[in-house]
């Protein structure tokens, strides 16, 4: 270790004392997330912050000896942002957990970055609330990093995405200066939206170190569930197509190729499969959810579909289960690379066709599901047990899907972020003046290049 | 005319023709919009761009100049924002006014940016959408304008501001490049969210020549709407609490109180004032909207309401005329300097009692309206007929308006944005470090600061 960086530590244990940690398996965990990649290089050290004062102290010291920071969650990103690079010192909040107010008359929550997204909307359920960003994640990660991925889930069509939910942040800058955007109004138009450009920035700006968020009532009634089988995917699509069509608004809708039932099918010994080659799985909620649910059986029958329907919570989650058995079904074949583009509603069949070519031209399996009310599909590839490196045909394939979407009208990323893993398609969608506009912008909270280096861009 | 700027204007109408002109009657009526606010400089030109490309060879041309830019759509701002400056060349986009796609599948539609707002709604009403965006000047108003000051309206609190329904735009640069943010797909997160920092930038960072735009479906059945008189302001903005505590989201909850009930009365040669100190008038939509209404108006009368409910379109009418009438109301007394803070739900009635505070300190009389949904409050000044300078008092008053917003966790722009009327109190809402933060960013989109100088900043 250079003389330089054991000064750095021996300055940042003598101010932060035992937040800080250089135990190897701490320094080994924080070089991955849950996208399986794993970063070449070993940070020197994590700070768990307990305060803003914490990550001030650790942002002024970085800023002194130009030590690159890793900005850290709960570590459940799925595009290598918040992994760990060589020489870095990662700051974790996962320890600034409280929720420091709930105000119902006003729909909001004051949050530590460190609480759960779970943890929140447990809080405010028995009052008719809920924070509405709904990634699969919820239940372990933080809103800290929903935030700074501006993560989706299987609401946004319907409720938006976390960038909505948003309505104040405070954010530590590289230099340590601590800053405080938007307010605890609904609106407001004061000069340039920091709030908004902050959220989705992935680490690269600033730290997070509280967040105002909204709080949105639960509907009121008895939500429906409509599980559908297809003879093919592109029927279930257009299906999805044609309730868009009605104006209805699902509140889930969510579509699984034949790939993706084989896989569910031999995780629980079940023969969907055998019932058609795509689920399209619907949620209806509010005062009028029965009403839509008959309209949306109706539609689906007539367009060939095989419906099931539920106003019984038990039965609609055995529906449900279907669809929660997808993640566990792929980790149970190997190691899985999730990709996440998305499309206009309209492009979604067509996604789909690209899909299944760029399957049979590399020979890969490739099981998709997708949040068909918004188009956001998320391709999966699977490893063979054993193989700890991508192979190259799944970055060729990765990288025709990514083209597919945007030739499309769409994006290589709905809302897992680029981080590490999507890096190398970002110039291609941005094109070469929107990326240099990003990088000077990037450059302005962060003159020295210390914040999140080699992520994004 | 100095040279420099002779060959300018040669340049510019040899690039241009007759889309340039300096007709003194045009370039007066640039120096001012709805806001009342006159510009004591007087423009060189105004170019009445019919193309991206028009604005680009302005722009390459203002920059090897150094002309100074301002945008203008309809005029419609409220905050002189788009008024013309000092030796400057005013870009109207006005005649850019094209919608050039309708995707229903999509819900989506991509316009020109002098597309006015109503245009864009008549033309997919009768398939059951709209563009969401209701600022009160909707029939006037552009969409470019709209997004360049992130317009809100009475729909806000239950459908969201300009921004949320902004999926893209194209943008061209001080330099002339032209830039395109967003996709069409309705979720997206690579790189930094420009199209959201373009949204509400007026006209600081670029022209906005092109966007993405969402449709929205309408709401099945029947709206509901309620009149309700209370005795006092505090009264009424306590029902509006109540009803938010409901859960239920009326689509418009707008409050007037005394001194706009007494302006209507004038108008009109109605008694409203007689029937109440406040006015709360409500509107549900949606398949529950009937329930919704009906629980609303056993809440209002619970909390001493005097309501009145209609189903009836007409009848309706005549309860939403009240509302209607309150402009025309202030503006037959006077010139009228509209005021826009935005404060927390819970601090409404706190602001209330604020204004009439502060209308009793400088003896003036403030006459408010509130979209009390979102906290949104308009307190009203009128200038006595034959009075062309805002009195200090007024400023005063103005003054103290903001600094009670902000001290309720509020801002002092909640919709109409900043311009040239409340820069000398941006500062103090942002805090230095933010507002430094967005002065870099400006610079990193025009170096050369030509784009609206003078605004914003």
């Amino acid at each position: 270790m250079a003389p330089q960086t054991m000064e750095f530590l021996a300055r940042l244990r003598g101010a932060l004392g035992t937040a800080v940690s250089t135990a190897p398996n701490e320094l080994a965990d924080a070089r991955t997330d849950r996208s399986g990649y794993l970063s070449p290089g070993v940070p020197v050290a994590i700070v768990t912050a307990r305060s803003i004062d914490d990550v001030q102290v650790a942002l002024r010291l970085a800023s002194e000896f130009l030590i690159p920071i890793v900005p850290r969650g709960a570590g459940s990103g799925l595009a290598g942002g918040a992994t760990a690079t060589e020489g870095a010192l990662v700051i974790s909040t996962t320890a600034m957990n409280r929720i420091l107010e709930i105000s119902l008359a006003d729909e909001l929550a004051v949050v530590e970055p460190g609480v759960l997204n779970q943890q929140l909307s447990d809080q405010v359920l028995d009052d008719g609330y809920i924070f509405s960003p709904d990634p699969a994640s919820k239940a372990i990660s933080t809103i800290g990093g929903n935030i700074a991925t501006n993560a989706g889930g299987l609401l946004c069509a319907k409720y938006g995405v976390t960038r909505d939910a948003v309505l104040g942040l405070k954010v530590v800058l590289a230099d340590g200066r601590l800053i405080s955007t938007g307010h605890r109004s609904v609106k407001g138009v004061t000069g340039l939206d920091l709030t908004a450009l902050l959220t989705g920035s992935e680490g690269t700006l600033g730290i997070i170190v509280e967040a105002t968020v909204r709080l949105r009532p639960i509907p009121a009634g008895v939500s429906v569930t409509i599980g559908t089988f297809f003879e093919s995917v592109t029927a279930a699509a257009a299906a999805s197509a044609a309730i868009t069509a009605t104006r209805l608004k699902p509140a889930v809708m969510e579509l699984m190729d034949a790939e993706s039932l084989l896989a569910v099918d031999a995780l629980n010994g079940t023969d969907l499969r055998s019932r058609g080659a795509a689920y399209l799985l619907i949620q209806t909620d509010g005062p009028a959810a029965a009403d839509e649910a008959n309209h949306i059986v109706a539609l689906t029958r007539l367009l060939g579909g095989q419906s099931e329907l539920s106003t019984d919570p038990t039965e609609g989650e055995r529906l449900l289960a279907i669809r929660r058995s997808f993640h566990p079904a792929l980790e149970a074949r190997g190691s899985v690379l999730i990709e996440d583009v998305c499309v206009p509603r309209s492009a979604l069949a067509a996604m789909f066709a690209e899909i299944e070519l760029i399957g049979l031209r590399h020979g890969l399996r490739i099981a998709t599901i997708a949040h068909a009310g918004d188009g956001n599909l998320h391709p999966n590839f699977v490893l063979e047990p054993g193989v700890s490196v991508v192979p190259d045909a799944v970055w060729l394939a990765a990288g025709e899907l990514f083209e597919a979407a945007l030739n499309l009208g769409g994006t290589l990323t709905g809302e897992h972020g680029v981080g590490v893993l999507k890096r190398r398609w970002l110039g291609a969608e941005l094109g070469s003046d929107s990326y240099e506009l990003q990088r000077q912008i990037k450059a302005v909270f962060d003159p020295l290049g210390i914040m999140n280096p080699g992520k994004v861009f």
